[in-house]
C-alpha cells in the first residue's frame, strides 16, 4: 500500500559542518521526508540514501494531483519491503543537491547570492556528516539500517565505516568502494559537455545551460543502461520519423537520450549535477585509511550487498572486492549477485527480485536489535 | 624494415558513384598509397582499410623530417607481416574522410563551395564501391586479401559480400556485422557534442568547432580503451597539478581525454567526423538481405576474424555471430579470440600476438591463389 500524501520537511544547522576538504559549510539546510512512526525506543528507523539526481521524496505523493509518486515508492509503505507499519523511514536530500538541501544553487548568506562555483567540493562522507546531524535531531542514536543504491550505497558504506556504532546494519546496492577510471571518464565527458555550453558561464547562469546539461544527462543515461537493455528496448531501430539517410536522422536510442536529456533540464540544476558528479568520482571508502582492510576494520554492523550482472558502471567485481575484504576480516557480510539485463538502473527496477533477501536480512537485524 | 619514404597519390573518377542512399556523388577523388611491387600477374595485392579517423598513410614517412610513420607502420615493410618483398600493399582514404579523398570538406564543383552538410550520407558499402574503382584502375581484378580493423573490418566484410570474386581472402579485426545500440549511443553523444558547439554552425564553420570536436573525440577515446587498460594506465590518480578539492581539478584519465581531444582538433574535420560516425552506426552487413545468412551466402573467399576480449565497443560476441553463421553455411572461416586489456584499440596494438596467425593465413591464401 502507498504511504499516501506526504510532506517534505526541512531542518537547518547554523553551525554547519566541516568538510573533507577542510572548508566549513554553514549554515546547512537538509530537506527530508519520513514515513511511518518512530517507536518509543527510537530503534526502528531506516535511512535511505538517494542516488545522483534523487531527492528526499522517496515515497508517496506530495498532493492528490501529483502525477508520480516518490522515486522508490514501490518498496515503501504499509506491507511493502520497507514496511511503514514496522519501520520509521527517513530520506534526506544530500548536501550539494538542488531539492531543498544546501547546494550550489542555494543563497550564500554571506553574499546574498547563489554559491555557484564558490560552493565547496563535497564528498559522500560530507553528505553523511549532515545526515548524522539530521538523525540525531530526530532523536535517533542508532539506525536500524541504512540502505541505498549507487551514490546511496556510498552513503551506506560511509555510515558503516564512519559511524559504526550508530547503525544496526547496512544494505548496499549497485555501489562501489571507488569508481573505476572508466566510470570517472564517463562522468568527465558529462562535465565537459556542461563546461562547453557558453550559457553555463562558469556556473553564473540565469537559466540552466540546457544543451550542455541535456547532453551530460544523455551520457549519464548510457551508463545507467546496458548493451542488453538497449538491445531489448531499442535494438538498431531507426526513428520512424526520420530517413536513414537524413544527416540529422536518429536511431531510436539516440532520440531516447535526446528526449530524456532535455527533459532533465527542467528539473535539475547544472551546478548541482557537476558537484555531485565530482563527489561520485572522488568517492573512495579507503579515504584517510591505509587500505580497504583498514577502512573496513571499523565496521561493526552486518552488511548486505547486491550487485547486478549487467551493471558496467559499478560492475559486480567492485562489490566483490568489498565482500572478500570484509569476509577476510571476519565481518558479518552477505552478498547477492542478481542476474539482470537492466544495467546500473537494475537496483531501482529489480526490487521484486531482491525483496525477499532484504526482508529476511532486516528481520534478522530487527530481532538482534530487539525490535 | 620500414618502407622508407612514401608518396601519396590521388585518382579522380569523374563519373563518381551511386550511393546506397540513391544519391550520386561525382566526381570522386581518392587519396591512396602503395608499397611494394605489383607482380606481372597482378595477383599479390593486399588492400588495407582504415578505421574512423585513419588515412591512406598506412606506412613509412612522407619525408625525412616526418616525426611519425603511418598509422600501422609496424606491420608493413620488407620482412614485416605485410611483407612488401612479397605483396603489393594498397591503402586508400575512404570517401567522407578529410585526408585527400572526397568528403564534406571538399569543394562541390557545382557550387564552388565546400559540401559541408550538403554532402550525402555515405555507408561502408559506398566506401568500398570507390575502392573497387581504385583497385581496377591499378590493373587488379582480384585482390589477394582485404584486411582491416574496426571500420576497416566493415570494408573487408563488404568486399567479401559485394565483390566475392574480386578477393582471395579477407582479414577482419575488432569489427561487427552491425554496431549495437550501446555503440550507437556513444557515437550519438559524440555527434551531439559537435551539434552543441555554436561555432559548428550546422557545418558552415570557418574553423573546426574545437570544444565540441574535442569532447566528441574524448568520448570516442573512452570507447577505444577499456576498464582494464584505463586502470593500468591511469588508475584513479589525480593530476599532480590539481588539488583534489579544486572544482576544476582533474583525474589523470580526465586530463588524458582532454589533451587528446584538443590535439585532434588540428587534424580532423568535424563534418567528416560526423559523416563517418554515421557510417559506422548505419553499418549493417545484412543491408539489402533477408538475414545474415543471406548476406554471407555471397561469400566465396576464406575469412579470418580476430576479436579482442576487452573490446566493449564491438565485443567478441558480435564477431562470433558472424563466425557461427559462416560456419553454418559451410564457408571457410577462421576465428581467433585474443586476450588483451587494450579494448577496441587492441587491433592496432596486439599485432605481435596476431601476426603468426595472419602470416600463416596469408601464406595459405597465396599458395591457393598461385603466388
Amino acid at each position: 500500500m502507498s504511504v499516501g500524501i506526504v510532506k517534505e520537511q526541512t531542518v537547518t544547522f547554523d553551525q554547519g559542518i566541516k568538510l573533507d576538504s577542510g572548508r566549513i559549510l554553514a549554515p546547512i539546510t537538509l530537506a527530508y521526508e519520513t514515513y511511518g512512526t518512530l517507536n518509543p525506543a527510537a530503534s526502528n528507523a531506516i535511512l535511505v540514501g538517494h542516488a545522483w539526481t534523487g531527492s528526499a521524496h522517496l515515497a508517496g505523493k506530495l498532493n492528490a494531483e501529483d502525477s508520480k509518486p516518490g522515486w522508490w515508492d514501490a518498496i515503501v509503505g504499509p506491507g511493502r519491503l520497507l514496511d511503514t507499519d514496522k519501520y520509521f523511514i527517513i530520506c534526506s536530500n544530500v548536501i550539494g543537491s538542488c531539492f531543498g538541501s544546501t547546494g550550489p544553487a542555494s543563497i550564500n548568506p554571506k553574499t546574498g547570492k547563489r554559491y555557484n562555483l564558490s560552493f565547496p567540493v563535497i564528498t559522500a562522507r560530507d553528505m553523511v556528516r549532515a545526515q548524522k546531524m539530521l538523525v540525531e535531531t530526530l532523536g535517533i542514536d542508532r539506525l536500524l539500517c541504512v540502505m541505498g543504491g549507487s551514490m546511496g550505497g556510498m552513503q551506506a558504506l560511509e555510515w558503516a565505516t564512519q559511524y559504526p556504532d550508530a547503525i544496526g546494519s547496512a544494505i548496499i546496492l549497485a555501489s562501489t568502494p571507488q569508481p573505476s577510471p572508466q566510470a570517472i571518464a564517463l562522468n568527465a565527458v558529462a562535465r565537459w559537455a556542461i563546461f562547453n555550453d557558453p550559457t553555463w558561464r562558469k556556473g553564473e547562469y540565469k537559466h540552466n545551460p540546457k544543451d550542455g546539461l541535456a547532453l551530460a544527462r544523455g551520457i549519464g543515461h548510457i551508463t545507467f543502461l546496458s548493451d542488453e537493455s538497449m538491445n531489448a528496448k531499442f535494438g538498431r531501430r531507426f526513428s520512424a520519423r526520420d530517413g536513414q539517410f537524413d544527416f540529422f536522422g536518429q536511431f531510436e536510442i539516440e532520440r531516447y537520450l535526446n528526449y530524456n536529456g532535455y527533459n532533465f533540464v527542467d528539473r535539475f540544476d547544472a551546478n548541482s549535477f557537476l558537484y555531485l558528479a565530482k563527489a561520485l568520482d572522488l568517492y573512495d571508502v579507503t579515504w584517510g585509511y591505509e587500505s580497504m582492510a583498514d577502512a573496513f576494520s571499523q565496521v561493526k554492523a552486518p552488511l548486505q550487498f547486491f550487485a547486478f550482472t549487467s551493471d558496467w558502471l559499478y560492475p559486480p567485481y567492485q562489490t566483490e572486492q568489498m565482500v572478500t575484504c570484509l569476509e577476510e576480516l571476519g565481518k558479518p557480510v552477505e552478498y547477492h549477485l542478481i542476474t539482470s539485463a537492466y544495467g546500473h538502473d537494475a537496483f531501482l527496477l529489480e526490487h521484486e527480485t531482491f525483496a525477499p533477501m532484504v526482508r529476511a536480512f532486516l528481520a534478522g537485524v530487527a530481532d538482534k536489535e530487539g525490535n
